[in-house]
């Protein structure tokens, strides 16, 4: 065996080790009984320390070094050049990382998550405010240990989701779309016109909206044979591995997009993790680009298609037969109209396609002073305040509506953000350039054919692994460099349309 | 810390461990998708590997004798000494075997239960037979491999289930539960009175069957709290560990007795895992006596008191409100006949109380001579149904019918039947002593006070986990030696009076 093969070998048996713990934690958002809280605790924090030890080891260390000798290529881009750059981020990132740190971080999230719940319960950022300082100055740590070289601290975070991109290209294209976004956005609130969206606060019976969901996300191409959709209060999906990959939703009787385009938006991610090469399980061939590049699968399956006017003309008349008591008075065009509203709301997760991405842009402007220091923690509810106000137009009554909403900074997460918005250009782009190579999609979503798009995404995405890091993937695939204004350009056609600018 | 200290973290870190598999483990027999079986295969593996070495580690040895030096004690029922003595057992029963002979087996049984799944189907035995050949073969040598002192190969093997049992033992107790079983089970049949035993076959629609089923699981003491219930095509139970025990069971509308009594069976299993003691999880102290001692608690939750007249009577008026149209005609006497209706039937898993425990022996008595090679694995079809003929008065039609119907020769599970048995044995003589202890249990039950039973049953056999070996915990709980009598003459008295003989 090569030390190459070797390494493959090592780093298969410790995805393969690390995919035990994504059951464990499956299982504990799932059916877990409550008493099962600290045993869990305890197994993941025992399979988790396993998989660190591991993945940091001297041996695996030497194995890298030896393959990097001798696998010379000429072609970056090749999958064994792929493989070794990726392993060596991964590792270099790892083993940089002083134990103390992890144990420290690991320590200090856990309870910074517990003390912001509370926190955000009783909407009282003063309680959080101790947890959030430490949060930063231990991730302010950790960037200096990775280090950033030319750029900023940022970028050492922003490193730790979407490899490869930095802060200051993130800043461009946010600014990009910020300038067009806002004037879109006042367009829509000042021409008066407001779809009725008690319309999709009926009834909406929790066994109907499963079984529509779960046809739903069978027809856009995820497999039930090698996945299931079960509930939980937050929704996720879970790739175990070759074969089995769980979405998880939530039912509410009286909304109706929230589970339907949950459940699309996780089919996503999960036709995503179906696509990934089998055999190339547990190497960065086998393994997804980046959060951005995963999240522009959820959001192009959510949102391009599910929220499209093809996909409803195809089941529109399927879902006033499943929920007629609901719809039967509600004609196709007005059911469009009420799952692409557009308004300004304070909570991030409940938002529409447009406004969305403000909420990110708002909360990547924040993050970047905090972690320069330039915004110290205890100004961040004033901050969040004064710019949600200028790019929405309204200010959040209370910290829990406003800067305790997210769950991300408690628990480590700074610099997850912007992958989201960036997953939303990422889509807007692929999506454009499927409709260059598949012809008429709107033809054949109406006509429920999902196949061919499903497909094209397998090939030029998922089947890539991590042969190529995002936006030189945007490159190769769309032949264009990542760019905000595809996105702005759906975004303005379709609300153009619907709200009569 | 002291070597003993070592050990003890060393035994419950290996624990949590082997814990993550049983939740793999779970998830492959309730939820997991077709797809997901060879990656399943390959985690269980990776888990299994990783626990078998560091359970078979020098370093593991060298805690083991070095805590043996330094706690020397008098009181061999001491916790310590407990812990030493099981820890000591286990470890040389592992690092006897060499790899190849451990790798082999598990090869060879995969196969096997897979050939045999075949051979069941097509009731041909000769498909199965070089694989039964085998595995036979290969426990034979694990047997000469871990000794037997002075006794016989079959020791060996039964001791793996059954700790410090031996065949000597078993033939002896087998022998006369077998002298008077034989007559008792004639008598029922040559009385000639049969319950209506169809009344079970009537429609028992699967959520009420789901919510009494949980209810009465829940009255007997099992908590919820801390465990599911969930469905899976062979139940079983599963602790994961402190807080988190699992259920299994399988419903059939037109089949009563099968889930019903399977919850009941597989909660007292649940029980006996949510009464061990949390702090002591992964030591010998925390750990179930014996699969005999398992079964014990199973069974007299099942037959002790589920089926018995005093349950019935405080369960009947629920049974007959929930499920009406069933059971509206019927009344308790003839119900609680059925539910221990006594009749020779083909297959172990649906045969009743009385005439279960001669499936056991029949299978004890060809198992051993398998073992010492005086039956050949090719003459156990003829002998097999010699022997039921003998017992049952009736003749396998088909071998799938007969001495291919359980899985466990299959998987390598020699040995392991008599465990069953002794489960029904030791149950009766804990229900005697629980008896003399707590007073009228037909009064407590006929209230819907499960709780003095429950608790005594904590106490007296969970809190002790492997304080004691099963017949030496017998001689503690109940001032008596292991008996087959208490068993003949629960069932003798039970169906006395029921069948009128």
């Amino acid at each position: 065996m090569t030390s190459y093969d070797s390494l493959l070998t090592e780093l298969r048996s410790i995805a393969l080790l690390e995919s035990c713990g994504h059951v464990l934690g499956w299982d504990e958002q799932t059916y877990m009984p409550p008493g099962g809280a600290e045993h869990r605790a305890n197994q993941l924090s025992l399979l988790a320390g396993m998989v660190h030890e591991r993945a940091t080891s001297p041996q695996l260390g030497d194995l890298l070094a030896s393959a990097e000798q001798n696998e010379k290529s000429d072609d970056p881009d090749s999958p064994t050049a792929a493989n070794l750059r990726e392993a060596r981020r991964k590792y270099d990132r790892s083993t940089k990382l002083p134990r103390r740190l992890v144990e420290e971080l690991s320590r200090v999230c856990t309870l910074s998550q517990q003390a912001w719940v509370q926190a955000r319960k009783d909407s009282k950022f003063a309680d959080f405010l101790p947890w959030l300082e430490q949060v930063v100055a231990l991730r302010r740590e950790e960037a200096d240990v990775v280090g950033y070289g030319d750029g900023v601290p940022y970028d050492a975070l922003l490193d730790e989701y979407e490899p490869g991109m930095t802060a200051a290209e993130v800043t461009t294209l946010f600014a990009g779309l910020r300038d067009e976004l806002v004037p879109l956005i006042a367009e829509i609130v000042d021409c008066g016109r407001q779809p009725d969206i008690s319309i999709l606060q009926r009834s909406y019976p929790v066994d109907k909206q499963r079984d529509f969901g779960t046809a739903a996300a069978t027809a856009i191409g995820f497999d039930f044979h090698k996945g299931r959709l079960d509930e939980a209060a937050h929704p996720f999906c879970s790739g175990f591995g070759p074969g089995d990959t769980r979405l998880t939703t939530r039912y509410d009787e009286h909304h109706f997009p929230g589970a339907f385009f949950g459940t699309l938006h996780e089919a996503g991610h999960g036709i995503y993790e179906q696509g990934l090469n089998p055999a190339e399980f547990g190497t960065p061939m086998g393994t997804y680009t980046s959060l951005g590049i995963h999240e522009s699968q959820s959001r192009l399956w959510e949102n391009f298609v599910g929220r499209s006017r093809a996909f409803w003309n195809h089941y529109y008349s399927a879902a006033q037969q499943t929920f007629s008591t609901a719809l039967t008075d509600v004609s196709e065009e007005t059911f469009l109209w009420c799952v692409n509203d557009v308004r300004p709301t304070f909570i991030r997760v409940e938002a529409d396609e447009a406004t969305y991405n403000l909420h990110i842009l708002l909360r990547f402007e924040l993050e970047q002073p905090l972690v320069s220091g330039d915004l110290k923690p205890a100004d961040v509810p004033a901050a969040w305040n004064e710019k949600f106000t200028q790019y929405f137009g309204i200010t959040p009554p209370t910290d829990a509506m406003g800067c305790l909403q997210d769950i991300h900074w408690s628990g480590g997460g700074i610099g997850y953000f912007p992958t989201y918005s960036l997953g939303n250009m990422y889509a807007a782009q692929f999506f454009e350039a499927a409709r260059r190579d598949l012809g008429d999609l709107d033809e054949q979503f109406a006509a429920g054919d999902f196949a061919p798009l499903k497909t094209w995404l397998n090939q030029n995405i998922h089947q890539r692994g991590q042969q190529y890091r995002a936006n030189r993937l945007v490159e190769v695939v769309t032949g264009e460099q990542l760019d905000y204004r595809p996105l702005v350009q759906h975004l303005r056609a379709k609300f153009s349309e619907l709200y009569g600018l």
